[in-house]
């Protein structure tokens, strides 16, 4: 998986660029269930390399209407960002509550070597990580999964739990059921068992894995800890943002606790109804085989997830490895990004002759 | 100099992106001159607009060989960004020691509005900024300028000062010779009356200012204490990062200081010499006319320069307004960078419905 800067450093001043028309391309071009597989391994890969990163919380600008953030990391060898915004607001207007895009740079030259779209990109990463997760958290003979909020996130929460742990039964929630019908539709061919549910609590009744994917920016009580019956493994990713929740605080505290990275998810997650200190386990660790995930079949495992720059950076690392492979050419387009003078202490003179300050010397 | 989004409203998923080439074409069509006031008018707009800013250092990654840095601000209503690196050791490959693009958007949406490539267009803020610092420190009858360091950003101070304070006379030094041969070179037709010196001591005799704008990465001592006459105004642009200086201890103590943002500054400039709670002036007081600039012809000024996030706010801002006005169609390309599915939340079905994953679901 390492990645091939041959054609790059051919033009350094030229950034490959993934739009969403490309991105949407390579996802045909490989097939989703195989992007989604993808991802999960360098996910993975990054996590186990864990000690290696640059870990920050991500550099957050907040609003009244939502939040811009920039998410950076870097494994020494290469340097990643993502620019992403939240903007519950946005949906009643017709766009998007989450836009994104991303860059990768080499840390020896500090040149970018890729710019993409990552909307598409972070739908796909973190489907993708909740299932790295899940794969060390879950029960193994877990088949059935309730997705309560079926947005944007929520169909790629269901095709990376098919394809990576078979789970074929789904039971559906959502306060507006128009998006449970743009889910059912979006899914037919996929060969899910689906249960459309009136209720949260009916969702979780016997699922064997609940997924929590809503998006109002406050602290709701998507679940409570009634709701929830031994055994079952929580893939939490609704709460991602302060004062945005999704649990209860009792059923938070009945759990095993598995987070990305601590200080982001003590900010961002449900972990922020909890003491500052309260103990959790880090899933890199448990990746490692360093620190055990689920012990038995009746302990509750809570996957706290808030989304971490590591994972955008491997999704980068994934689509640059893509796109720099045979076949793949026209799965993105050059961008003239850097100014790169002949002599690069000439800035000035690159600018002069280009024959654009003719009107000025004269 | 209110942003226009007029155009960009109409198609939301879609980023204008000025790139190199697109640069050096704005540079051709609204002259060098024009574009170095413009953007000392924006900057100086937004020091004085100083509290509505999100202030924060910038986000640095540090690396044997250089950093990469994000520098994020926002004034409410629109948000910035400039992604920048610093490698001192690239130009001995060929390489640009800093390269830089950046993002303006919309606060409101979380949208991007603009991306443009940020390595010229921070050339040209670099030296509108340091007029507009100049403009309050140097003595009114400054004509003569030394120039400490001859590589990528010193034809743009030149022509800076020659265009707003009338500096004609530039006195050059660099430790290779051939940097200085390339300064003259650049600026002939520009009625500059330039001497190439021997020694930083003899650009500095008889100077008015003194700018530093050296490239290495280390403590140097560019410019010491007795170098520099009565009266004189320093433009020090060179040190801006955490082990980077230019100035001897003895003459910034000797100076009195202005700087952008003092908590970056501390970490970044000149001041990273003296101790954590020494006392300086912020730039945007003086500029508001609520501090005393320059209070008599035989002081010493410095302007600890190291560039702050509000400056590359204020070039883009410039940049977007440009690129909106009638005539400057051919002055970006359009970067399908936004997801934007018809329902926001339907981001699986707009990528179904793409025929990318007609492989997928058959």
């Amino acid at each position: 998986m390492a990645i091939n800067d041959v054609q790059l450093q051919q033009d350094l001043n030229i950034v490959p660029f993934v739009s969403v028309d490309h991105m949407m391309k390579i996802v045909g071009k490989l097939g989703i269930e195989n992007m989604l597989k993808g991802i999960a391994d360098y996910v993975e890969e990054d996590f186990k390399r864990w000690e290696l990163f640059d870990k920050t919380p991500r550099v957050a600008a907040h609003s009244h209407d939502g939040v811009i953030e920039l998410m950076p990391t870097s494994d020494g060898e290469h340097y990643g960002f993502k620019y992403v915004n939240g903007h519950p607001k946005n949906m009643k207007e017709g766009l998007q509550t989450v836009t994104a895009f991303g860059v990768l740079s080499k840390v020896y030259t500090g040149y970018p070597i890729l710019l993409s779209e990552m909307t598409i990109l972070t739908a796909l990463r973190t489907a993708a990580t909740s299932v790295v997760a899940a794969k060390q958290l879950a029960r193994k003979d877990s088949r059935c999964m309730a997705l309560i909020g079926n947005g944007a996130q929520s169909e790629f929460q269901a095709l990376a739990f098919k394809t990576m742990l078979g789970i074929d039964q789904l039971r559906l929630y959502d306060i507006d059921p128009a998006a449970t019908a743009k889910f059912i539709s979006n899914m037919q061919g996929y060969n899910f068992d689906i249960v459309a549910c009136q209720s949260a609590r009916e969702a979780a009744q016997s699922a064997d894995i609940i997924t929590t994917v809503t998006a109002d920016k406050l602290n709701a009580t998507i679940l409570t800890d009634d709701m929830v019956a031994d055994g079952v493994h929580i893939n939490a990713i609704g709460g991602d943002c302060p004062g945005k929740t999704e649990l209860e605080k009792a059923l938070v505290l009945r759990a095993k606790l598995f987070v990305e990275y601590p200080p982001q998810t003590r900010i961002e997650g449900e972990l922020q109804q909890l003491d500052d200190d309260y103990p959790v386990n880090e899933l890199w660790q448990v990746i490692r085989g360093e620190l055990a995930g689920r012990t038995n079949d009746s302990e509750i495992t809570l996957f706290d997830s808030v989304g971490f720059a590591t994972e955008d950076f491997s999704a980068l690392r994934y689509i640059h490895d893509q796109i720099d492979r045979p076949g793949m050419g026209d799965m993105y387009e050059n961008l003239d990004m850097i100014a790169d003078p002949d002599d690069p202490r000439d800035l000035f003179g690159m600018v002069r002759r280009s024959g654009a300050m003719a009107k000025v010397a004269a």
